[in-house]
Parts: structure tokens; sequence; C-alpha cells
């Protein structure tokens, strides 16, 4: 790790950039990509599958027989586990379901919000040897929560043509209607679009490669909503003095094995934790798997101390880290001081990978400062509010030169005369 | 206005296709203003601001006594008027205001979401001959409400250098902090990328022309929140026979006033409305000073008839109005067939332009279709929601295995590690 004591300005600034994700370049073939499922439909994103997953199908849409097969793959200590963080994650996703509460904000002005379901959504999982069935639980759940209508996954297929058992089991545990088994920009172009067999939908979620982010941009330019801006995953674990070392550097390496382009961060109000979190690193990323992936991304990792507390929440609100672990038995005094993060893990027995499967809250978070303005997937992000509002006649009567004056100001006479017609 | 009693498919998509506004040309164009605001930061905005707005700035700030003054241009029943639109709109908007709900998801596992300011937000005010104040009060009310601690406005100067008092005048009202003399994709620019005068903001809202729409995606592009895609006005008016077509021209003509480019549409179940609704219309515009734009906007503009309630409802929520009036004696009956809205204007006294300027309501709202997926702008639209979680020591005991198992159908190792280290 890379050690700064009270950096600069323009050390805080070099910390705080995440390596840049130049989608622009991708912008020619993901618009290729795009022009050729408005023109072929399923025929062209069956194409790009041979060419990109090496696999010709002849069906995109995975069948009620391979859903139904999928349970008999998964060993049951997994859907055991499966459905725990299905109970915990539903529990925490339908406690953010709303009331609608009126205000008369004048007498005879009622006005209100309603939280209404967006119709059809978009769920992207990718591909790769590992399931990301947690993810499906963290885009599925919510969107059952929030009653959307039509809820479609897609994923990329395997050699074989197939999608992996726990993908298949999460999905059809979540209640996902549609399986299609597409991945990449063609999955993005036509969810965005809309096939023969794939509902145009309105709005995706999910994380993905470069090809699947730049796709995202290209659907939001073109009117679908996504979820997010997407980029590298980040972990910040802030420490004081009752902080654990290992369990610091737990942490550190769950981030690290994402990949090599993770961004790891560790801040202290405590230097000497520094030595003994490098050297508890050292001594758990021998036996990891991932170590080689683990190692390259802790090359470039900051450790970054000060002497209070104020200066090292000014950092940590600069950088706007996706995941903040605070290590401390006093983790609770530290939360007041939170402006941006994306999901925050309290005290030394909660450990980010607690967040990122069965603890309840959403793992699909705002990365590369984005936590500064951008929440994380929530239940809302499967709704709307509209707005509502009744006016009485006598309410009318009461507000109208309101309106009037004002619109009159603005120069829209009829915006006024539609007062006055009422009221004459 | 176009006629059609139960539209086919394809009438449908084309009724519900409003004018494609192509701001890809002006990538360019926009791009150039970037790297210019990027390289010269202040000069690069002065000069932009000579060439586009034809005035030759010493400063970029309004002063003081600019704001102070602003009060004595105010006529004092505009001042009242707008006094008490602030008052609605404040209450509405703090009633959006959510407590937080811990819920133990698990025993010993506690999760929360806590809705926290996004620290500096930019508002975008457009200039030209009518001051729009009132978009002042529905972006810098809820910005306040939320505790952003930097409100930045922009809003173009006038040939001499000057910003109309009512926008000063009401951004004062509300709290404003910085007003920047500023207008266009250069605006939009400097409150993306930051200059010595122009705070760097992490959102930006606001409506404005083509220049400033292509500004907001690119500075969307570059890491910025922005509002949301932007798209000409349009206001759906539906009536049963309780209907008033006075009433209902009055509405269908405030929105054709705004400009040329105005989405009208006319829903209703009972098809003898039409006539007489075109004929109030007649009757009506000819008094508006407006009467030349709002005549071009009716030329494409729609009436639709359905003989019952389902169909005129499936169609609306297809078109998925940005304002959306139900003109009728019954309107609360209706409330539970609308799926997509911006904002829904309830019964014969309810006009459009209550929303627009006083019911309390926000007007910044979702076009073209993007009520699908958008809400309009509103409290949230001002924090993101922040997630928690804290366990206990018991509480990993119950839950580690949970997330052991996931992790390690995962392949991620580390993951599972940050837990076994803490039970062990």
């Amino acid at each position: 790790m890379n050690r700064y004591h009270k950096p600069t300005r323009e050390e805080i600034s070099t910390i705080c950039t995440r390596p840049a994700m130049d989608v622009s370049a991708l912008a020619e073939t993901v618009n290729h990509i795009f022009q050729k499922i408005t023109q072929y439909g399923d025929a062209a994103l069956l194409d790009f599958t041979e060419k990109f997953d090496k696999i010709k199908l002849d069906h995109l849409l995975v069948s009620e027989s391979e859903i139904m097969g999928a349970a008999n793959s998964i060993p049951v200590h997994l859907q055991k586990a499966i459905t725990i963080a299905h109970g915990n994650i539903t529990r925490f996703h339908q406690m953010q379901q709303s009331e609608i509460i009126k205000v008369e904000t004048s007498e005879g002005v009622s006005c209100w919000q309603k939280s209404v379901p967006i119709e059809k959504v978009g769920l992207y999982i990718p591909g790769g040897t590992a399931p990301l069935f947690s993810t499906v639980l963290m885009l599925a759940i919510p969107a059952t929560i929030a009653g959307c209508e039509e809820i479609v996954l897609c994923t990329p297929p395997d050699q074989y043509g197939a999608i992996h058992p726990a993908i298949l089991y999460t999905a059809h545990l979540c209640g996902v209607t549609t399986i299609v088994k597409a991945g990449g920009a063609q999955a993005i172009a036509a969810m965005s679009i809309g096939t023969h067999t794939v509902t145009k939908v309105d709005k995706i979620f999910g994380p993905g490669n470069q090809y699947v982010t730049a796709a995202k941009m290209q659907a939001f330019a073109s009117g679908t909503a996504i979820d997010m801006p997407a980029g590298p995953s980040e972990a910040l674990v802030f420490a004081d003095e009752t902080g654990h070392p290992e369990f610091i550097a737990s942490d550190l390496l769950s981030q690290a094995e994402h990949g090599v382009d993770s961004q790891v961060i560790f801040v202290t109000t405590d230097e000497s934790l520094v030595d003994r979190v490098e050297a508890a690193i050292e001594e758990q990323i021998s036996s990891l798997p991932r170590q080689e992936i683990a190692s390259l991304s802790l090359a470039h990792s900051h450790a970054v101390s000060y002497e209070d507390a104020d200066a090292a929440f000014a950092f940590i609100n600069e950088y706007a880290p996706e995941h903040f672990i605070i290590s401390s038995d006093q983790s609770e005094s530290y939360i007041d001081r939170i402006k941006n993060a994306g999901s925050v893990f309290l005290g030394n027995y909660t450990p980010e990978s607690a967040g990122d499967y069965a603890s309840g809250t959403n793992h699909t978070l705002p990365t590369n400062g984005h936590a500064k303005a951008f929440s994380g997937v929530n239940l809302d992000s499967f709704c709307k509010k509209i707005t509502f509002q009744h006016i009485s006649e006598q309410g009318l009567a009461g507000l109208g030169q309101t309106i009037i004056d004002m619109a009159e100001a603005e120069q829209l006479q009829a915006h006024a005369n539609a007062v006055k017609i009422r009221l004459r």
C-alpha cells in the first residue's frame, strides 16, 4: 500500500481519482450492436451470442424445465443460505415502502405523492466462472416488492448454452418472469430497444464489463433509464485505535480479490495500525485462491493516516467510497460525520461481505465518487413517484389570484386564463 | 387537432412518438465548450458570454447590492404571490422528509437507510423575455429543505449584463448562496467542471434549450449527476361526460402557448366533447398574446376518443404524460388506473397552471415518455440514501455460515475469510 500521513491537496486529489474508464472508445462498437439489434432483433441477438459467447443457440429463453431442474444441482446448504439471505433482503427492502401522506398546502388545495412501480424492468447479470446469484437477489427482490409487472433477466450462456443453476434457482425464487440467454452490449441493446423475444424495458439495472457499461450509457442516451453509472468496486476501511488489524486486513482483501482494478483504501487515526494491517494482509493473502488478483489490486491501494477524526472524515467524504467500513468499538459515534458513502458497515463484527450477501442491504452501490449524488439500488429505484393535486372550487378561489399574478409576470396569459375561466 | 376514434396500434405509436430532439448533432459544439472551460475556466466563461449573450462582463457573480435592489423592482402584488407559492411549495416538500427506520433483519443484524443531502447542487434557469422565477422556487426550495450546503444558480445575463429582478428576488428568498451570470452549455460546463468562480457541483438541475440539454448529457457522461433527460413540455387532458369544454380548452391552451414544440393531447370517453372543446379553443385563442405559438402547437395536437375508460387509460399510460389533467366530477375514481404520469391534476377546478406555480407540487417533471421510469423533481432529488448496517458478535455468529456458503459458491474466498476470522 502507498502510505500517506496527512496527504496534501494534490495527494488527496490523486488518491480520489479512480482509474479512468473511457467507454467513449467503445461507442462505435456499441453503436453498431444497437443498430443490428434494431434492424434484425432476435436474429442479431443470436448472431452476437454465437460470436462473443461461442455458442449457437436455438432458443433465447430459458425453458421451464431448465428452471425446474436447477434446484437439483444446488447443494442443500447453499439453497438454505440463499433462502436466509432472501429473507433478510426482503425485510430490509419491504421496510422502505412509504405511505401516502396528503398535505393541505392551502385551504382546499390537497397535494400528495404516490409511489408507483416501473412496469417493465431489465436486470443484467454478468457471466464468467463464478455465478453472481447474489446480484440476482439484490435486483429481483426489490423489483418484486415494488410490484414491477415484467422483470426480464439477461445473462450470457456458457459454452454449452446453459445458465448456471444458482442463477436460475435464485431468479425463480425471486419471481423473475423471463430469463434470456444473452449477455454483453447486445443484451443491453435488446432490453433497451425490444425484440420479438425480449421486452423493451423502461429501466435497466445491473453490473457488467466495459461493454455493458458503454451500452447502458447508450441506452440512457436513447431514453431508457439506468440504475447508475458503473465503475470498478471500492472499499474504504476507517479505523481508530480500537480497530482490529486482522479484521481490517480481511476486509481490504475481500475488496482486493474482486479484480485488479478494485480500489482499496485504509484510513486511520492510529498510525501504528498501518504496519500491523500490512503484516496481517501478508499473512492472510498467501492462502487465497485469488492471491494474484488481490496482490495486483493492493499494489495501487493507499493507507492514509491523520491525527484527528475530523481531518480523516473530510478526506473520506471527498473520496465518497462505495463500501465504507468503520472498524471501531465506537463506530456509531462517527455516523453524523458521514456525508458521502454508498453503504456503511459499523463496528468490528460487520464485514463488507455481510452486506454483499445477506445482512439485507443492497450491494448495488455507487462507485467512482458517485456516492456524492447517487443512492445505491433500493426500493425507490424500481418505482417513480407521481404527484397528485386536487383543488376545490373554494380552494381555487383562494389561490387563484396568486397563480394569475405569477403567470402574468412570466407572460403566460393562457396559464392565467385557465384560472380566470374557472372562477368566472 | 388530429382526431382519432379508437386509434390502431400504429396510430398510438405515432401519437406517442415525440418530436426527436437529436442533441448528438450538437455534441461537437458542446465538447468544444467543455474543453475551453476546462482549459481557461472563468476566462472562457466570460468569452462565451460575450459571444452568445452579447455582453462583456467584468464580474461573473451577482453582487449583494444587485440582489438587495431587486425587491424594489418587483410589484408588491407579485412579491405577495411569490411568498404564498413559496409557502405551499415548502409545505409540500417538507412533507417528503422521511424518518430513519431501523429493521433487525436477523437477530443482532440491524439495517437502516439515512437520507443525506447532496452537498453541492447547481440550478440552471434559462433566460429570455419572460423570467422563469417559478423554476427558481421549484428547484431552490427542495434544495434548501434537503440541506444542500452549496446552491449555485446559473442564469444568462441580458444585453445590459443584468439578471431579471424577479429571479434575483426569488433566489434570495429561497436561500440560494451564489448566483452566476452565465447561461447555455458554458454554464452547465462550468458547474460540471468547476472554475475559479463557479463551484464544481455534484448534481445539475433545470430546464433549457437544446444546447443546455446536450451539455447536461455531456456532464452526466463525465460524472456529474443530472435531474432527468429533458424534452418539450406536454399536457394530456382526459375528460369523461362531466368535463367542462371551456376548462379543458383553457388547459390545452396553457400547454400550447409554451412553445411550438409543446405536446397537447385530449383524450375522452365522450366523443361529443371533441367538437365542443375545439369550439372553446377557437373562442379563447383569439385573445391570447401568444396566439401564434399556440396555433402552431395545436396544429400537431391530437384528440383521441374511446368508448370506455379502460381503453383510454391503456393509451394514456402508454403515452406517459408529463402533466395529466383529469377533467371530471369523479376524478378520484380514476386514480388507481394511473401507471405513468409526471403530475396529476384532479377535478374540474385544478388547472395545470396551479401546479406550475403555486399548489405546492413540483413543476420539473419527466417529458418524452420518461414518466414511465422517472419521478419529477422532489426532495429525494437533492438527497442520496446511504445504507447502514451494524452486526453484533452474536449476530455474526448467527448469520456467518450463510455469508460463508454464498461467498464460497461465488468463489470469493477472502469474502468468506472476513467472516471466519471474526468468528475464530
